[in-house]
């Protein structure tokens, strides 16, 4: 260019001055999920439920084909939200309310809106304070129809650009979002009984027992590769993927070094739990609460444990029962001297991941 | 939970203790062949077969569309078999009589079941033995249809869980399973030659000499990449992905660190071989014996070289032959002072696979 | 085999002699675009226009599906050409005239065919000279027939294979290859406005100012992933992937390391600057000039800038107009005392990336 050019620098995303109740967020983008998309995450996750690995068995059940696993449903909807509502925010502090509605297909093109419920400004923090929204994704079906795919709120710790801005401080009601779980019809002239052995055979609703805790015996250790699966689901936050940024001034950030994002430890939980718990499950339910607790970078492997907190029938499907869980995530660092009694010597045990998570699961009785 | 819960703890496979012979394993998940799971996979291994690359080429040819290479085809087989014969395995041993049927293509679903045809205690480790599988899997074919793609045998060393419990040692004969290569039929009418262009020029049934050896130029550094590839593959050994679980005792492990999965340098020496070796096959038939001779690290380079050891005609297709191979993998390794004669100043050479394999090649005279 | 085997080692690519002004390669494989192809580098390289995202607003716009985005659809074409023309470069020199034809969907198969315009020796360097080529991928559409997706020139350092062989010297005229952008209709029926949220409001033709410049905000780490990107897009250049042979003689190759495919830097360089510059893009249209400027390396961080060069009407389609740009690609690399004015203390800023291109844009006043 014939002369010094005028330099453009644009913000992307939106600060706690930016938001206020009752604001409505219609997210960019909007995702089609693809078979590369679908295999990358599901494989990844070490998700064993066979809905999402033989079309075969997902037909028998009553599917259109595979079936998006639960984690990889939530990941693909919650990163469109992800630049509107958190592109700015310091910490993701809790899911609420997390619902399951239409199952997801290869194919299935997702969009995502957010209201803004609440917004409270930290009494100490001047820069800082707390967004909570309400978020809906549907997926198109046929030319014009579309269903919910999922429902859900958070809560989302977010910065001020301008520590002088006025925040538009209030809470206002969630809306009654119809987001009731698709469950395929029981049809007694199948013969389900014939596809039983592609499942573990003690993990049907009779086999859990509020009270015990399952230790899953699996462990995966996450490597650089987080960086690809975080972009891989629109999640463009810059200290999962910018190693430049974090060496400038890498006490600035948590570990100083680049941070796993939370959805990768979210469906790796889901994942390594699954041969224990979900290998029969026909449908996640509700996530009623959930936090990440600790942060996670690339060398860390995951483990998992899931406590049975209950169980209960499901109206109308004398097939089915619902058991509620607690998942739980950890990790293991070195930490000569600072053991803690879930660890060996020389390390110490972190939780990383918490999930209270209720899931329509088969009656033997029914299917086996 | 309001008092400690009942720890629960899985095992997951079986023992030398628990197999008998003429014992039947169905397997769980079977799985689904996504574009997803077929282009990581081939593109991975860096075949280079047309059929496996361009559908109008596989088309054009009689096929139905993109041809999983037989090393993706066997690697999703064979990995349906792990979590049953051998989560608890010390090594694999031998691949043996390994044959193909029925190609397969993207939204196949296998599934695969396993007989014991033998077991036998070591009579120097107690608490070793050897367990001798016959394997078969099949695809869906419409609603209610099947075939079989492949049928194998493996023998594999696995521990027992209790050094005291009684081994149930026998050998049966093996079933004669019914497995015979499809190969689409050569049409006279179709213009074959306009294709020609698109595989390597010097690979026809008419270019190979039986006692010649091809190095093949091509190298591929693995990386920590192994650990999502055995993912998508459903193998789920623990010494492939777990690090903590290496890091608590490094010398319980070969090499103090993850080993990668032996299917991952299978398709690799596959691949690298195919320019010189395969580019012009129609389809592999068998592999009467196979082995893996070295573990491999991330941060190892393979390489690949080919014995032609005969070439026989193949009954009612004038238009086809048969080249009966031996595929060696290997690497180098810094070796000061070790030096064998295949490696430069510094360096080892170590032999990492073998791999006997007969494949059905195209004829210049029917096809260029 | 019962004697020493003959040993044969077969030459890959052509070398400077090999070439000839006139000559046609018709390049072999050819490559189906599948699911698996198409999202590991859109996501890659965290494109964000909704066309290759969001299959319902692609089809909205009067396409068939999923729209490969530029830098894949060029990625899969000039990878083609790599065997034959550049396997044993020095230096890929220039991009010219880079068009884009029929847009690149999923299940495409994509051959491609070089013409060699010119040969040049070195006059300083007797074991180099520059070859320039012509380039057209054409893409298959139903039983029999075709279309040109993309046609192109390019000059490549080549080298030879022995200094002494007699070079074929010459310059031909390129051929005229029908390529025009397919754009599809605008339909004044058709309820655009309510998708516009669905990409960025401030990426209108009318938004673009020339003289300006746009420092995109995003960076992306390039790990040992490049080592599959590069395979999964059939590029075998022993540089990219075979560490052992760097090792062996770390001196003779560009910073002693694997040095990353420059496809990939391409890819992201479009995809980073694609909030800012192509959310609502129609078509790439041409890259006049293109070259890449210095290596990358794994653990690099990728970073963009734009400049608008100017802005004109489309012949023909109101709705749309033509920006013209230069992309611009950096990085930043440690250099103590050396730092330039771009640069933060420590750092030096280099750039590695140029393109002018050509881009149809939706204009606000018919989109939104």
């Amino acid at each position: 260019m014939s002369e010094a050019p005028r330099i453009i620098r644009k913000k992307t995303g939106n600060f706690l001055e930016d938001f206020e109740p009752g604001q409505v967020f219609r997210h960019k983008l909007g995702k089609t999920v693809t078979e590369g998309l679908f295999t990358t995450f599901t494989e990844f996750s070490m998700t064993t439920n066979p809905l999402s690995k033989n079309a075969r068995y997902a037909r028998a059940h009553g599917f259109d084909g595979l079936v998006c696993p639960p984690g990889l449903a939530m990941l693909v909807a919650f990163s469109q939200t992800v630049e509107d509502i958190s592109e700015n925010a310091r910490a993701n502090l809790e899911y609420i309310d997390m619902r399951f509605g239409a199952p997801v297909y290869v194919g299935d093109s997702i969009e995502v809106e957010t209201k803004i419920l609440g917004i409270r400004p930290s009494s100490s923090r001047p820069n800082l304070g707390i967004v909570h929204v309400q978020s809906t994704a549907r997926k198109n079906v046929g030319e014009s129809g579309e269903a919910v795919v999922m429902a859900w709120q958070r809560k989302v710790q977010v910065y001020k650009d301008d520590e002088a801005a006025e925040v538009k401080a209030g809470e206002i009601e969630p809306d009654a979002i119809e987001c009731d779980p698709w469950l395929p019809d029981y049809d007694g002239s199948r013969d389900y009984k014939a596809l039983a052995h592609l499942s573990n055979a003690d993990t049907y609703f009779e086999d859990f027992e509020p009270g015990t805790r399952i230790e899953h015996s699996r462990g995966r250790t996450i490597t650089s590769e987080h960086i690809a699966l975080t972009a891989i689901l629109d999640n463009t936050s810059q200290v999962h993927c910018n190693q430049y940024m974090i060496d400038l001034d890498p006490s600035q950030y948590v570990g100083g070094q680049l941070i796993v994002y939370g959805g990768i430890p979210f469906v790796l939980c889901l994942g390594l739990s699954c041969p224990d718990v979900a290998d029969n499950a026909i449908s996640d339910l509700v996530y009623t609460t959930g936090r990440h607790t600790a942060p996670l970078f690339a060398g860390d492997t995951v483990f998992t444990a899931t406590e049975i907190l209950g169980k209960r029938d499901l109206d109308g499907r004398p097939d089915l029962g619902v058991i509620e869980t607690r998942l739980l995530g950890h990790k293991f660092v070195r930490a000569e001297g600072e053991e803690n009694e879930d660890a060996p010597a020389g390390w110490k045990k972190v939780e990383i991941f918490s999930l209270d998570r209720a899931i329509a699961v088969k009656r033997r009785s029914h299917y086996a």
